[in-house]
């Protein structure tokens, strides 16, 4: 199997050094090619451009948003052109629900293969290769990309044929997580004002009904008002929510708690808190009882 | 240690049986007295009175709400006045703030020891001594109540000596529940009119991001619109969260989401949902949008 | 008609005043003599005690809330005590539900009328008998109070044999006025970011869709971001928000805004705004936009 | 002056009725041509295609929305193309802040005026002449409107000279009443509940606080649960409150209330509400409080 590897941030190289590890054969690209040293170093081969990643069986893509997805596959000299029919576009970005679709419609029609495929995990998960993969497509696309998932992640879960749905997921995950950011910065608020130390509290809550490490990293990083350096940055979860309500828009559904995540994102953003980890947004509620944000008088 | 246990409820009998188990000797007291045949036949000694129950080392009261906690140590014949100098009252049921506050000064006043020591947990981990404990008071008082602890629950947690503080996070805990169940309900909502099977989406979210029973307990209660029997009914959570608003009123917190999760229940009961199950609040965004709770169309 | 006129705040004091204008033989008292002067200077007789104003055909009450109003009604030489049989207790202060529903049962087991008529207006709109009246109560004890009306105000209303909806009806008019506040607020912090003039913003929509002076004047505050001199206190309308929703918890019916109003005027006190109008909730919207209160940027 | 007036429809042909009356000389262009005839029996020339209504040294637009507009403004054979250099387009319709934003700058650069000046106000009010209209542009080419704004409206105002600002004022005047028309809801919910006819409710307050026919006619339709048929539907509102919250996400400002109002709107077309006068939102909060619409029991 022929794999190419295109989107060399931080999530994408430390995956593309899992599949090196894992034994295979893998060409990278990136628009900024300095990105791919350490990986050619580590056996990666380079393509000098787009078209000569498309020589591939799967070309993995993870890129930063629709704009960039959308830019690789419909640009001059994109995948759209230059994947050969019965290849297979593995999608891993987190993208919206219609521009998963515009690339699923458009793969269909050229007869290429396409899977939506994107991940729950932060950089140093993607590097151990202990990423959570959602997949969705059609079956025998998805069943060829399970190698890829089994070197990626420590686990991986089939959706379905809709590949669009996948992303949706995805985007219910990340308002899970930014929910409990949410809430626990509240009740870190209130605790933090009443005198107890909000880091017992989550201590106490991850012990017992939360003992996962969302809620003891978000949950420490609210209590001690660390939210730099960013682990995924403020703009990015902004876009994820709005997708979420796009989405609901779409399908008429109301969601009350999404659309105050909305407005929290908005106004750290225009605090200037663009750089800032996400978890900020558990900070906003000790600021609006007072407090400084971390909820401790002193 | 000589122990009394006064509220044979669901929750407390469970708690009297544990310690039975363990070996305590103990004396049981409850309003009703057929409540106590299971214990006494367990070797439980029934005290008849309220005020016998009261020679004891440590007194323990496992009671519904605030009204029946205050009648048991303020009214005549109750543990304010019977209850030895030097003795113990170790108060483990959900308690507001300022219910607690009172209670701690009306002991502290009278000589007696008091413990706030509210449980998580439900009637079934409480029969398998799986409670978590949240307790905080004065630290001898606390550490007297260790060996109680340990007969109760897998794991019990100290807070400082200010008693009603756990209470306090006994509130936040619910809290944060309670929010996990209204982010789920609108996922849930969201997913279900997309075509996305919302049982496979629970067991996406809690194979990956949140392994816990309470996301797969009551997302999967969600996702069938399962919510009778009721574990924790509507009415009793809709009390924890006013309690929880009341402290944040006091103290000048503003807490969004409670605010948001106050309004659901008061319209679940609106609707005539008081034998739910509090995951019931997780249907109402389902119907927001229009389907049936659960979420799915057909 | 013998009229008594008890409580002489900034209310109260304008209110008697008008009285004294329309001809009424008027007696006074205050807790604290010296706010009667004025008024015996015009004409007014000063009641010593309290007892003494109840030498009366009306003893009409204009208290802060509803601690002042239960302990002149049922304090040791209060209003129940010795009003006489027949005679009528006209309750103009802004009261809870619960408050008015125990002061109407009260005198009616005593023997006594009672009439609950709040108004809308401050006290510029008091000493010019320009408020607005609400008044709730048997039937000819409301007739018996309509001279009064028509010299305090511009204009009554009667709504029916039940006093305590009057007392609703006025926390529901405030509720409208708040929202209106909010919405200004929301409106404003959108156009001054804009680069829209506030100011121009409020005399378009006021001298169009919504020409009354809640909106102009509450808007022209919050465009200038003017908070003081508060013609009514922030911590006075929080309480009226409160009042609302607890009436609204008895009856179980959330209202979303009202919820949204009580965090913002929870987060202006947090933030030491005690002293402000309440039209300052208005200014919060400009600032989670980034934007000093008033909205524009410079 | 040559004017002309493209978009016939309910509010567009009672506009240019309005004008002939006026004593202007017309030239009227509709797509669906039928809408035309009772204009020219009244004195309006047909212009057969848009091109010839485009001989015009004003031509007027009034159509239903975003994609209307820029059919009409850059179609082939549309307004940018055959309005002549120094003529001007004055857009009537309700757009986004973007859409007149790209009609302005197209406009400019081709050497055309353009004016935005969507109005306040129903059918009746256009065919009465008692629109409130709100104009932004050029102040050359404002002024040269200002007879057309006489003829059509009860009063103009003008906001300077960036035209999109009056769409986006248009959008907030939209805000404030749905707000309203919520917090009416809510109040009417409370009131009717706790057994306050709703009706008299309405006629207090806009006896009172808010005398203004929005209050009365929104309120009234509530208390009486009256929604059909629509003045203004449910789905044309919520396109404005999108709008709203499109341009409040590009300038980063947080609008809870217009947040809590979207959600009311998706949840009321979800629910089959679309052909529903948007004042219909403000019956679900007795919905919620399990009443049915217009909030009494019985």
């Amino acid at each position: 199997m022929r794999v190419s590897f295109v989107g060399l941030g931080r999530m994408g190289a430390a995956m593309a050094g899992s599949l090196l590890r894992a034994g295979f054969e893998l060409r990278v690209f990136n628009r900024s090619p300095g990105r791919a040293e350490a990986l050619t170093a580590a056996g990666a081969r380079l393509a000098p451009t787009l078209e000569e990643a498309c020589e591939a069986d799967v070309l993995i893509t993870m890129l930063a948003d629709d704009r960039a997805a959308e830019a690789v596959v419909f640009g001059d000299g994109g995948v759209l052109r230059f994947l050969p029919r019965g290849a297979l576009h593995l999608s891993m970005s987190s993208l919206s629900v219609p521009c998963a679709r515009r690339l699923a419609a458009a793969h269909a029609a050229a007869g290429q293969g396409y899977v939506s495929a994107p991940v729950f995990g932060r950089p140093d998960a993607a590097a151990a290769a202990k990423l959570f993969i959602v997949a969705a497509g059609e079956s025998g696309a998805v069943a060829a990309c399970q190698p890829l998932f089994d070197a990626l992640g420590q686990r991986s879960f089939t959706l379905g044929a809709e590949a669009p749905m996948a992303n949706l997921v995805k985007l219910c995950g990340n308002f899970l997580l930014a929910s409990a950011i949410e809430s626990l910065g509240e009740a870190i608020a209130l605790l933090g004002k009443a005198g107890v130390d909000p880091e017992r509290f989550v201590e106490v809550m991850t012990s017992s009904l939360f003992p996962v490490p969302a809620y003891r990293n978000y949950g420490m990083a609210i209590a001690g008002a660390h939210f730099e350096p960013a682990g995924f940055t403020a703009p990015l979860a902004y876009k994820d929510i709005r997708c979420l309500l796009e989405a609901a828009e779409a399908l008429e559904v109301p969601l009350p708690v999404a659309s105050l995540l909305r407005d929290r994102f908005l106004r750290l953003l225009a605090e200037g808190g663009a750089r800032l980890d996400w978890a900020a947004i558990g900070g906003l509620a000790a600021r609006d009882a007072g407090q400084p944000a971390g909820g401790r008088g002193e």
